[in-house]
């Protein structure tokens, strides 16, 4: 391998700052969710990820931590009407939430009903006008022009992120839809890459790529407290 | 094999009128659902099974046919909080939805929380007091003790039927987990099987071990009429 070509390696730490330490498992316990705010707050990830019902027990896990609480909306299907979602989004920023991973209606974008995409989109930055929102597009089931839509229409419709795949949609983040992604939202937009993001080789792909957010389950592994989470997970 | 210890096979209209035909893929479109309706008419399902978003749309279409609109709630995941569950289903009814399948929180469940799990059923019992509820405990990801328990409480709770699984946990319905679930809940609650159904024979099965409902994805397939099927789908 050519060094030259080999993107820059962020240290543990900085790669941690970017990092949404997740656990979505629908079988995720408060005690888990509480191990994962720990270790959140142990070794400086971002925010942790959980599903809304634990929303509330994270933020009291957190305390005064430096660590956000990101919640996912109609997660990870994203097929309820947006009025179902706008109120769950609420719901999880009231129970502590200040970052919102919401699932586009993907079977309206296939069907190129942009404007029920934008609106669906729309509904939920109404609902959560001081929350980060974050628009999961799950590209693993798209067209690159559905692609290139969900991210336009992202941005239209007030994101602050787009972000590739909820990990349950037959295939996680790839280096050519951040790129793609990033190529579309351009600077002032985030880049979200998650799903099999399991080394810091990866990781680091990833942002050489344009992401600016990483989604990850395997957070421990990755920046290198291998031990830790060989005890833990 | 003995023929004496073969389950009688049903005839497929019979087998028809227990099948929820079902199209819960995230990236269903309008023309799917619509499709969906029209194959549930034509061949006497006794529901179609849809996402939320398309709830009104399976209505529309299926005007005064003897069908009945089945949404799911908190799907596939079910950890999301009771209320935004209650509030889903009660949307769906609106949008007329007459059964709603609902996923349990398995997470709680898991902790030994029975207080959280029946609450959080009872909360959409009382949102839908006239739907059919239908309580899925994804028993894939469960002991047999969790799934004992999550019959156990669902019945308390008022649900009409337990069902055993999503189709997205890890597995779908087992010979076992029906008979199991038919033993705990008695002849006057349902037992839908659904996940990997995909022959008669396999239908069959679950119905001689005490499924009174099959949710279905490859209905056309397993009532016989594949060559329909392999047009449509």
């Amino acid at each position: 391998m050519n060094d030259a070509l080999a993107p820059a390696a962020l240290a543990p730490a900085a790669l941690a700052a970017l990092i949404d330490h997740t656990l979505l498992r629908p079988d995720a316990t408060a005690v888990e969710v509480r191990q994962l705010c720990e270790e959140a707050a142990a070794f400086g990830f971002h925010a942790v990820c959980v599903n809304p019902l634990w929303v509330a027990e994270a933020r009291r896990a957190l305390a005064a931590a430096p660590v956000a609480v990101c919640s996912v909306v109609a997660f990870p299907f994203g097929a309820t009407p947006a009025a179902n979602k706008a109120a769950e989004a609420a719901r999880a920023v009231a129970d502590g939430a200040a970052e919102i991973d919401m699932v586009i209606a993907i079977g309206a974008l296939k069907a190129g009903d942009h404007d029920a995409v934008r609106a669906d989109i729309a509904a939920v930055r109404r609902a959560v006008p001081a929350a980060l929102l974050k628009v999961i597009i799950e590209a693993a089931l798209l067209t690159e022009a559905e692609k290139i839509a969900a991210c336009t229409l992202a941005v239209a419709a007030g994101a602050d992120f787009v972000k590739t795949s909820t990990g349950y949609g037959g295939g996680g983040a790839t280096i050519a839809d951040v790129a793609l992604m990033r190529g579309i939202v351009g600077p002032r937009i985030g880049v979200k890459a998650s799903g099999g993001i399991r080394t810091a080789a990866a990781a680091n792909a990833m942002i050489a790529a344009g992401a600016n957010r990483l989604g990850v389950s395997a957070s421990l592994t990755l920046i290198g407290v291998a031990s830790v989470a060989a005890g833990i997970h």
